[in-house]
């Protein structure tokens, strides 16, 4: 139980779980009489599942946790910790966590410390690092940990409502785990702001300012790679840029966000003249250099010419990541980890170094 | 950064705010047409503090926080961490921690992880505990944890409606601190319950099974009782008992249960043959001692005897820890640590070994 002794914390299974109800975004797409492909390529979404009446959070991470603890023959003993990450509120006091303590109750564990944590997407990557933490801490008692990120991200009719989806992803958390966290390279941006807030508490339907939304991830998203960068420097002596990730993994709410938001962190490494820039790219991105933070946000050009030069890394990068979200849609909190199970799906024997 | 550099992670610094505005819980009586004494000497109270339309949870923390930095004059920037337990649901997708982010952002620090823990009246606790890991994992960048608990607790018209309160304290955490935690020794009891929650979402009150919770909350308490014991027995070589306590402090709803509670440890001492027991004592809980567990919770009387034979040493070890409980009532996640607060105000010199 010396932490010292804990090495390559991290995950050791991970499961997922999503209604068996969704919709062609195609179909959507004539049901809302939007344009053809404004759905498909505009968000780049192929399908988005959702909860019946049936289903709901606490249900769909009952499943994910249960079919994780059977597949890799897990003893419900055997966890001593269990957080919940979500943003979608059942009860305003009571936690998904309580609901999921059923499947450990029967087996006589009751002593699982965690709780639910809320922060909108960042939850369930809160609940993560903080059972990571607990592995590396002097209070863990030798037995593993789980994660659970779950929603049901539905939305008011309008333009946002294509983006809904539903999951639950539970993640087994132990030392000397195959994929492992290198916490000291970790960069995080936080901020009060008005982009996405859930302020009607009778109702399911988040209040969301689309442009704003994008833009205020856009700037987290500078901020984490430059605080990242920093860090990589500092500790490892030689600058980053993105050649040196093998794969590059994104919150995806719709693809399309995931596309913006690699071209972007590519535009951030012309910016630094990062090595990963090839010739072509340094001329075409060059015009837009001088633009000032907001005005780089806010430029549709921008946006289209780094997705163009991007796209090819985006694809060796990026692309293998796609699978599951683009098929399920956003899954809030189970987004970023939905992305990485498609990793994981696509490219398994390859990740084993 | 090594972890086991770590020693004594806990609470170096405290503040707590309550809203100005109270009831006298003998006015409330009188307003109440209960009969005399029956919040006073019944529940145990003195007064309770609420919010008004100008103050809730978040300006509550807001000036909690504030006034810590100000107070101990610690930089914004030296802030690393910020968790907030709370169930008091402003938002149901943006966290209270958010809001808090405007201290650091106007100093620049936007490099803050941390969000809102939901978990009842333990989403406090459960906060502290990640900050405290936090510190002592690879995380940890050095810099301060800061943990907030805040609650408006609420209640419709009816027998809990007294049971109400409000506050925010704020914890600074780090290493080397006057109050540090022993993890090893922890405790914990998680059960699937519907004792007390909050399914009405557009409600601030919550739904509340009154003789449910207090049994929920003393089974709990049990079983907590009995891992601390087991895991102080196995790491220190020696049982442990109420004696060996220099005080036990108590999450505080209302101060009769913290009475009811004290006196509950001491029957469970008196059932495991533990030293604290004098043998008066011994001989009137003997009558007692063959009740099955949901009978000895049920029982009127062993709850009278108990506590009568507990006073002296409940007078010695917790009354001090009573103080801000007792005058601004429930603040749920925030109440456990009113009352340590209490603790260290009126014995903070002989605290200090």
């Amino acid at each position: 139980m010396d932490s010292n002794q804990n090495n390559d914390v991290g995950i050791l299974a991970m499961e997922i779980y999503f209604p068996p109800t969704c919709v062609q975004q195609e179909a959507l797409e004539v049901h809302d009489g939007a344009s053809k492909g404004k759905y498909t390529i505009g968000l780049g979404q192929d399908c988005m599942a959702f909860c019946t009446d049936v289903e709901d959070v606490i249900s769909m991470s009952l499943t994910a946790v249960s079919s994780l603890l059977e597949k890799y023959q897990i003893d419900p003993k055997q966890i001593g910790r269990l957080e919940v990450g979500s943003e979608t509120v059942i009860d305003k006091s009571k936690s998904i966590k309580t609901f999921l303590m059923q499947i450990f109750e029967e087996h006589g564990n009751t002593d699982i410390e965690g709780v639910d944590s809320t922060n909108a997407c960042y939850g369930g990557t809160a609940a993560l690092f903080n059972v990571v933490n607990w592995v590396e801490s002097s209070s863990w008692d030798g037995r593993y940990g789980l994660v659970v990120c779950t929603d049901s991200a539905v939305y008011a009719e309008g333009p946002a409502r294509p983006t809904g989806g539903a999951a639950a992803i539970a993640m087994l958390i132990g030392p000397n785990a195959p994929i492992a966290f290198e916490s000291k390279f970790r960069g995080s941006h936080m901020s009060h702001a008005y982009d996405f807030y859930k302020p009607n508490l009778a109702s399911e339907y988040p209040v969301v300012d689309g442009k704003l939304s994008q833009t205020c991830y856009l700037m987290a998203l500078d901020s984490c790679y430059k605080r990242f960068c920093a860090k990589f420097e500092k500790f490892q002596g030689n600058p980053f840029s993105l050649s040196d990730a093998d794969y590059v993994v994104f919150h995806s709410p719709y693809n399309k966000l995931v596309q913006k938001s690699f071209a972007r962190l590519y535009f951030m490494d012309f910016l630094r003249n990062a090595s990963s820039v090839d010739e072509a790219a340094k001329e075409k991105l060059a015009p837009y250099s001088s633009l000032s933070g907001d005005e780089s946000y806010a430029s549709r050009d921008l946006e289209k010419t780094s997705q163009q030069v991007a796209k090819q890394l985006y694809d060796a990068k990026v692309q293998p990541t796609t699978f599951v979200p683009k098929q399920v849609g956003n899954m809030y909190t189970a987004s970023l980890y939905a992305a990485f199970a498609s990793l994981i799906h696509n490219k398994h024997s390859e990740l084993v170094k």
